[in-house]
């Protein structure tokens, strides 16, 4: 029988250590930064039964049982971000079965949920850093995490696990610092940018940048850029959800013909459900952020920013690792023939590895809904 | 031997009739109006070898040889619109063959290209109509030609061509004046719109809304949304074309760093392409046209504009017609599935169809730029 964790906390992890800063892949240094996150179960005596668990782009360190409070959010964390993520993976008997694991999530460098990111303040200015918040890479975030895994002594997690562009960070953990990690569970990820992310991520950024509020980054002080994140978020929300989804849940919406920002008057019960999507999500993100993460991704060079030569010599940095891959057949963000190319490149390079497709209705999203269809493997994979 | 009709003219029928005045489907009339319209060869003497082609989107009343000169369009004609979009399909010896047929294709009633929109002038204010334009819908558009056809003493045209959007008019055309036309081609198309669209068509008009200097479509006096309609111009055009020829495409691409709008620096040519698309765009297009465009698309109901009871008794209306339907395998905006829905609802009204779907790496567009993919199936049904 499986059971939740009830209420849980965030905890803070404050770096400051002058002598070996963060550097950041593409310029600077951050010397004091925190980092918010959760930890459910216990670690064991030897700190080898920890699994570390990624978010995805908009998510948090909140990833099981009921956290109604995160202080000094300014009023981001909604009613919508008070139950884990993954709930339905993480707790006494579930797949990353608590009474033996100790899992760990944290919110992303840059982040928006606790962890120092653009919408806090700098200590050095005591204003809010905004755009002058330093440009991140993914192998930054994944670093910042390493330094949390010092601090709290774990040498070699037991694994790490990440869906979507967490998945990146889980292939970037793995290929820069293959030592601290001994399975990985990739989800509905890839070794690239596709083109089709591309475009649309460049989308985003521009709708935020081109939204009068959001005055290069530099908008704490007045009206938010909300219209350009909420079609950013637009943009990208029809991609985590399978169109069919999209119709099966915008049938209970209401429709308002109201016209959002001119004359235009919706006629379809899915315009007012992604309207609704986009303006439930500025509640809950910060713009700067967002464009931050975006802009990670865009970036993303496993590749480069792992300094090897290629892409063979890269994976097998990995041949001490066993992969589980996971694709949604379904997923349109991510779709089955980018997890392929992971695969390909993992078998070629003599890594261990198992690819396991999955059929869902629901799309990319399959992987934060449905528990059931990844939980065997899961259990299977890490009790390695 | 097929050769190129070269220079060409844009002509112009003014409208003006205040006993029978174009009474629009959401309310309102119009007793005055222009359309810019093209022809390609000579009517016969019974005039019943007319071939009206209906344009795409954002395309225009210049279908084929070259024509460097519209006057009053502030602009708008640039370079690219001055070869006709269809030429390889239009000529003598061409698949509409122009010693035999005479091609009419129309600026759309509420467009840019020379028919009254809401950036012409509004003979009773002498101001831009700007927001005050009336609503339109597909049969308005597909009524406000039948006004041009009876000038021109067509009763019966010999076939209507539509690709995209345009495939919706040539529809309209068939099931709203059966006794108009012989031949259907619709190119690309469907019976309705579609979730994916209605998603994209959403984010566009909120992107297009959005730009501050759209001031709810009263912009002539001052700056453009240029910014909301390139970002909306974008949106559209990854679907228009396969993900392998914008790679292909962008490849040629040079690489600007420079950040668009804010900090965000481009770092892959897809993203600089995309973003020369739109500018390109802007400067041929006006932003409330693209808008009344995408709202006739997003309200568009075939059955409901056509006063028919269902789509089976709207389809039966069409037995004295044939039909053949191209579909596009690699078509993104209109996927063969739709044009499949359109052939079912043909067969079992009873209503001559042939359906051809053509393999094309290039996605929606190949209807534009692949004649040889199209020319022996247009001209057999053409010659019935």
């Amino acid at each position: 029988m499986s059971r939740n964790l009830g209420t849980v906390q965030t905890r803070f992890f404050d770096f400051n250590d002058r002598k070996h800063p963060l550097s950041l892949r593409v310029g600077g240094e951050l010397d004091r930064f925190t980092l918010a996150y959760e930890m459910y179960g216990r670690m064991n005596r030897d700190k080898s039964n920890v699994i570390l668990l990624f978010h995805a782009m908009t998510g948090s360190q909140h990833a099981a049982g009921h956290n109604p409070r995160v202080p000094g959010l300014d009023g981001r964390w909604t009613s919508e971000m008070h139950e884990g993520w993954w709930d339905g993976f993480i707790g006494p008997g579930k797949a990353l079965d608590t009474r033996q694991f100790c899992v760990l999530c944290v919110n992303y460098l840059g982040g928006c949920y606790g962890s120092t990111g653009p919408a806090s303040v700098n200590p050095r200015t005591r204003r809010r850093w905004g755009p002058s918040f330093p440009v991140l890479r993914m192998s930054d975030i994944v670093d910042s995490q390493i330094r949390l895994l010092d601090a709290l002594g774990v040498n070699q997690l037991h694994a790490a696990i990440g869906a979507s562009i967490g998945g990146y960070l889980c292939l970037s953990l793995a290929t820069r610092h293959p030592e601290r990690v001994r399975i990985l569970v990739p989800i509905g990820t890839g070794v690239e940018t596709t083109i089709y992310n591309r475009i649309i991520n460049f989308e985003q950024v521009t709708a935020i940048e081109g939204d009068p509020h959001f005055q290069a980054g530099d908008y704490y002080q007045g009206a938010r850029p909300d219209t350009g994140l909420a079609l950013a978020r637009r943009i990208a929300h029809k991609t985590f959800v399978s169109l069919d989804m999209l119709r099966e849940r915008a049938r209970g919406e209401i429709v308002s013909h109201k016209p959002p920002h001119g004359w235009y008057e919706m006629n379809h019960p899915v315009e007012s459900y992604m309207l609704h999507q986009g303006e439930k999500f500025v509640k809950r993100f910060d713009a700067n952020v967002y464009l931050r993460i975006l802009d990670a991704w865009q970036w993303f060079d496993l590749v480069a920013e792992a300094g090897a030569p290629d892409v063979h010599a890269l994976f097998e940095r990995c041949r001490h690792q066993e992969f589980l891959v996971f694709s949604i057949d379904s997923d349109l963000s991510f779709p089955p023939a980018e997890q392929g190319k992971l695969v390909h490149l993992l078998k070629r390079a003599h890594v261990p590895v198992m690819w396991i497709t999955v059929h869902s209705d629901k799309g990319h999203d399959a992987f934060l809904l449905e528990p059931r269809l990844f939980s065997p493997h899961l259990q299977q994979a890490l009790a390695r």
